[in-house]
């Protein structure tokens, strides 16, 4: 529709293709010292280079200021150039200006171009370097930067242009380069009012056309969340052409603040404000002029109180945008009760405002000298909850639109619906394969562990011969006081009943858990670290006697401590007959109703990862005696720690397990508890008072299931997951292995444990500085903080979480950045 | 693009327009009898109808079969008719067929038309009533179905075209019209092979193109949620189109089978194949010759193998689901543990496969004489948490889509996001106005409620002393052991804290709940009910003494329950003197640390109403004593009794207060714990053991908090809630006064409760019959089934509950079928 010229200034090529990498040397930061914004057209051809012409218009002619226009990927070129032809029209629309107006000067340029492009460049004098243009004068002065950033020849989609004339761009090299130009925004308005200079970036195509790479534009420039312009449709199928286009965007987490399109006579803006519910402007532009001999000078003329008018929006949706931000700490401090935060401890400046997410990394808002929404890599996996990288949460998006489109919620007792169904399939094939037969959903990890509690007991009680005659007893009398055997250090969540499973700790005073006994026999249990270059075992204080013969125990690798053949060694004896001496000196030792652990390793205990033979002793010894096993695999569980679950490092199998956090991807609350058959038999019988009472409104919910089922399968497929081996079973690994050892023999350092997704680490302190409540690790944490590392200590003991699919190569990144701010540390402490 | 023409039978006109209404007068079944699809188009001019031409020239020509086309929406008419092309180009199909082929008889048919169109009827030959056409012969006999629902003259979008020739049809009219086809499908196929009969459903332009109401067409058949074929764009921009439109299909719960296109050259089947990982099937049309003299036959004969695969992919995919859906009752009862159910009791039969919902209704699997999927008024409203019309759950679809793309989840302590920050604002500003200044999240009630006995508890102990000296306290000694005082029938959640404030009941037993021992002094209260047209008050036997002079209590209407002008009544000294006595008649009254209840109306303990005046004086005592309040209003809150919380209705304020089901409008798990400034500063101190130890990893997830915003303010809206009165504060009455009478008047009915979303009543039963365990309603449960309404019981209690937006008729119609079948079981158990 429109033909356009455009200049040249030099190329960069790339010829490596990436499928929708985004993944950047440095982190991706959107300023916001002035508005940017970025054009979308809900087809092609729609008129984009006319709204950003006539927002460049309104914004130069008005008052002196600075507009950069930028067009990140240009096909068909040189004989079209949005850019050149928004430079002329803009020039042309001085030249005709009749009152006081700003001198303009312009200038536009092509900084990278495909082969084929720059092949031409010596040969075609359309292309000075870079030209510059004054025009008018009087009041002040304005700039206009045009800057036409890649181009090919042929006048197809980026993606086919790109392929056939070689000319590829990998993604993360366009956002690189986007980014160098929003620095050069900032640069130019120093000294300036926000809203005197001005951004916007030229998509290419529709919404979803894809770039240069192959990837879609919607998701190529996800990262920067740019606020968006839609320019809609408005001839006959326009209405379903800009409201799917709308979806589209929205379906990528943007927020778009006006759509705005060429009136054809269909009064098309009815339906789109009446989808829009009144919340977004719709602006109609007068019908364009079809003879391509008109210059469009009367159009634009004729529009201009309309692009001022969306010019005004978009100044002050931005201006709002960044008030919020300043605005949000405060606001979080004066009503959010955060949970395990001691208020009084979070300054105002201590809050982190969140703008979105995207794969492993936060948006966050950064007040510095330069404001800007900057990336964080978040290393708590969003408090061990996180798995997806960019691309499976944009999956899980559109699953999520769908599961709530197709279910919302159906209640599920009785029921049965896909989502619910395929998710119990694919644990009972997966977590539970090869011991669990029934899956029983709930919300949470606490209310999973609750569940399996009542499961164990009930399984306990048939086994043992407590039912007589209490099945229809619902008084207080308890005939016998059912106990667990659990872990010291476990943990287990935070309602009453997972909390009476672990031992006393900083969560169980008084104050916290006023009803907190502690019904259990908690064992001290051996565990195994990194420290000094050397995986070794720790035995608790009951071992000690024993111990000495045993001497000074260390692994030649970590795969040694996982050894099934440990099962014959010297050590598991003595394990069996520590453990066999404990349950017969324990008095209640008879009502000890359910084994309860975290396998391998403890999470909100500190990070210990546990002697996994310990823990197959200690099931085979409860086993023995009838009393049924529970893992909580709620951090475990789903290639946390590399393998789908812990079962395959301790090499045997539970009666009941527990799972959430990164079961749905981390996205949304879903558990699950598995049992086998033998213990969903303890709950049959004639009578619904036999069956487990116990269930949440939301069991099952759609989306959670389908959430879980798009994210398992994901994280176990090969061709998703890039870190996949072995069917789906093992994830490779993550964390450098000569970088962990560094670590490890750093004096900061008391112990590392590498395994999975988790690299964490203890740091020496004594005193106030160790445990829960020590604040010791902040100014570590804060200097990667400024590395753009997010992390939150469990007191002394610190760690990075990253997702199953997340590449080695940011693993490392981190690692690298993590061991020189342990230096300056070490420094600072000594 | 296509010229068509079309036939006329009769017209019916519809001029009375509601935007987006498809609430018919009969539920909408999609018969499973043999394979019905939807053909959408990315945009207008796509090529629908050759589509819809080639699968029916796939089915008819290849082996003897019925073809049934429907267009339920046509413009330009008659010149255009899509029904007309279809019929002209099978026909000369079959004259140019030269193997052996079968005989075609087809008729094509217009049901109803716009008055610009009838009124041209009579006028214009070129609309034969019905038209036969007969062609070749041999080896069997095929019959093509045309039918052309509703027609314009005008070539524009539909809502235009019926605004324009004053022909607007609603869109309960359109589905009823389209079910009327359906069963005309489902009688031409009797005696047939479920293959042997298609029936395609060609929509008009775009996928959000406007229907003639004005609601999107995507909108407007999603009650039937047929399977789907989407034509997509294979010109420039394309990509981004189909995409797009796919995105706004699935983010509306259809399930599209296929994606086909013409051919332009440009290789948009790559990126729209990689775009769908290989799940999807892409066709890519052959071009179509652009010369409007060309009758297409030779094109038609080209593509006969690409649409024969497409049919057949059809084909398979319809059986597929009807595979599943009679699979997956036994699958659920293999593999699934259902909460609250005795898995003794539900036969295979007793399953219900949902295979989606649409605002309030359920569509389920129904294996009749002839399979359907059917809707079912989910009056469980999914077990207490729905809340949105069909409306309402698009509009969550969206906001799903938009949170999990911009947010996925972000952990919580010391950060802060717009969704849990405009949550929190709004829950303060709403069910915790005048009262709450901090909002604490978790995951749903039982959680909530742990929060809220752990602040009260700790508010407690900071007024009375207790936190000297015990707050780094980890061990087991308790100084104090802290109560409750509750209600009796109370419920407060499964999980072991929310249990142990809740009094002896079914599920407490030591087989359900081996550590419960019930920590609190639990009152039996005075409830009210209507019975025989009449509200009575209903007082527990420790009042019988004072009782006596008090004589029997009845009131003149509702709303006389709910005035505060009782306080100063006779009734509230006696409330008093009763509470006080209790309390000091209480050994352990010193160590009642929290007041808990559920205000106005008990939940699961069997939606009884408790006299408001009775919570409030029993308020006002804990408070001159300092005992921490906490009202449970995870039932009640949010409109569920009329009133945005039911503070509004007992006027007394907690100090802590819990939410959830309702929140989200009843999509996914979300809680929230309030609570007064006062309470929050009980933890407040220098370390961070003084905080509030617990907190689950999705605490604040954007999702949920979304959903939350969304639902609230559409409830509070007049503009989306026609519901909503006095500034959304309030729901207009949503149940039929006359006949709630008239139920209460039943014989055998007990009592009745009717107040906001909620209709309860108990049946009146005996021994065995009565109580949680109770099987007595089943019969009554069941009939209401076939009436399309389903009921889950507690026991004899059964219950009616809709949302916040369900319509007075929706209420009414149900009420009318409850009395019929009521009448029935009457007789049945005389």
């Amino acid at each position: 529709m429109f033909r356009f010229h455009s200049l040249l200034l030099f190329r960069r090529l790339r010829r490596h293709r990436r499928q929708f990498s985004s993944a950047t040397s440095h982190p991706l930061e959107l300023p916001l010292s002035h508005p940017i914004y970025i054009i979308w057209g809900s087809n092609t051809g729609i008129g984009k280079t006319l709204v950003s012409t006539g927002i460049a218009a309104s914004s130069l002619l008005s008052s002196p200021s600075y507009f950069h226009y930028l067009k990140p990927l240009q096909t068909g070129f040189p004989s079209d150039s949005d850019s050149r032809f928004l430079l002329t029209k803009l020039r042309h629309l001085f030249l005709r200006s009749t009152g006081p107006r700003p001198s303009l000067s312009a200038s536009h340029v092509l900084l990278n171009a495909s082969s084929a492009v720059t092949g031409n460049r010596g040969n075609d004098a359309r292309f000075p370097e870079e030209e510059n243009v004054v025009g008018g004068e009087g009041i002040g002065s304005s700039r206009l930067f045009c800057k036409t950033l890649y181009a090919w020849e042929e006048a197809v989609s980026p993606h086919l242009a790109a392929e056939r004339e070689s000319g590829a761009v990998e993604d993360s090299v366009v956002l690189e380069t986007l980014q160098r130009c929003f620095r050069e925004v900032v640069e130019s308005g120093v000294g300036k009012e926000k809203s005197e200079v001005m951004c916007v970036v030229e998509t290419a195509g529709g919404v979803a056309s894809p770039g240069a790479s192959g990837s879609l534009q919607c998701d190529l420039y996800r990262p920067f969340r740019i606020p968006a312009i839609l320019v809609g449709d408005g001839r006959l199928g326009g209405i379903s052409g800009t409201i799917s286009a709308y979806e589209s965007l929205t379906l990528r987490g943007y927020d778009v603040v006006a759509v705005v399109f060429e009136d054809h006579g269909l009064l098309n803006e009815g339906p789109i404000m009446s989808y829009m519910r009144n919340k977004l402007p719709v602006l109609v532009l007068p019908p364009v002029p079809k003879d391509p001999s008109n210059d469009l000078m009367e159009w634009f003329e004729g529009s201009h109180n309309l692009f001022s008018n969306l010019r005004e929006i978009m100044v002050s949706a931005y201006l709002e945008r960044v008030k919020k931000f300043h605005d949000m700490p405060r606001k979080a401090r004066d009503i959010i009760w955060w949970p395990f935060t001691q208020h009084k401890l979070v300054p105002e400046g201590a809050v982190t405002v969140i703008d979105s997410r995207c794969g492993e990394n936060f948006a966050v808002f950064k007040a510095q000298s330069t404001e800007v929404v900057a990336p964080l890599f978040d290393a708590c996996a969003s408090w061990w909850t996180q798995g997806p990288n960019a691309i499976l949460q944009a999956e899980l998006a559109r699953e999520m639109g769908y599961a709530a489109a197709r279910f919302g919620h159906v209640m599920f007792p009785e029921n049965v619906h896909e989502p619910a169904l395929n998710c119990a399939e694919l644990l009972l094939d997966g977590v539970g394969k090869g011991w669990a037969s029934r899956a029983y959903f709930s919300d949470n990890g606490s209310t999973a562990i609750e569940i399996a509690l009542k499961m164990a007991f009930r399984k306990f009680s048939v086994d043992h011969g407590l039912v007589r005659n209490c099945l229809e007893d619902t008084t207080n009398e308890r005939s016998t006081e059912l106990m667990v055997l659990a872990l010291q250090r476990s943990y287990h969540g935070d309602t009453l009943g997972a909390m009476e499973a672990q031992a006393p700790s900083s969560y169980t005073g008084f104050l916290q858990q006023p009803w907190y006994t502690g019904r259990g026999l908690f064992v001290d249990p051996p565990s195994v670290f990194m420290s000094n270059n050397t995986w070794s075992l720790s035995l608790p204080e009951g071992f000690q006697i024993e111990n000495l013969k045993l001497g000074n125990i260390t692994f030649a690798s970590r795969d040694e401590i996982f050894l099934k053949g440990r099962d014959t060694s010297e050590l598991a004896a003595v394990y069996s007959s520590y453990i066999s001496k404990l349950l017969s000196g324990y008095r209640g030792s008879n009502n000890i109703g359910a084994l309860i652990m975290e396998p391998v390793i403890q999470g909100a205990g500190g990070m210990h990862m546990v002697d996994p033979l310990f823990q197959r002793v200690l099931v085979n010894e409860c086993r023995s005696r009838n009393i049924p096993v529970i893992f909580d695999e709620i951090f475990t569980g789903f290639w946390r720690l590399g393998v789908e679950t812990a079962v395959d490092l301790i090499h045997c199998v539970p009666d009941i397990a527990c799972f959430g956090k990164l079961m749905t991807g981390g996205i949304i609350p879903l558990a699950a508890t598995l049992a086998t058959n033998a213990v969903f038999d303890s709950f049959i019988g004639e009578s619904k008072l036999k069956a487990l009472l116990h269930g949440h409104s939301y069991s099952a919910h759609a989306l959670g299931c389908m959430a879980a089922v798009k994210s398992i399968q994901w994280f176990k497929d090969p061709c998703s997951n890039p870190n996949a081996t072995s069917g789906g079973r093992l994830l490779k690994e993550l964390w450098d292995d000569k970088m962990v050892h560094k670590i490890s023999s750093h004096p900061a350092v008391e112990r590392v444990v590498a395994l999975g997704t988790l690299c964490a680490l203890e740091l020496k302190a004594e005193g106030r500085n160790a445990g829960y409540a020590s604040l010791y690790a902040r100014s570590l944490l804060q200097n990667l903080r400024e590395d753009g590392i997010y992390m939150r200590p469990l007191g002394n003991v610190i760690y990075l979480l990253c997702g199953p699919c997340t590449s080695t190569d940011i693993c490392n990144q981190i690692l690298v950045k993590l061991y020189k701010r342990l230096e300056e540390f070490s420094g600072s402490n000594n």
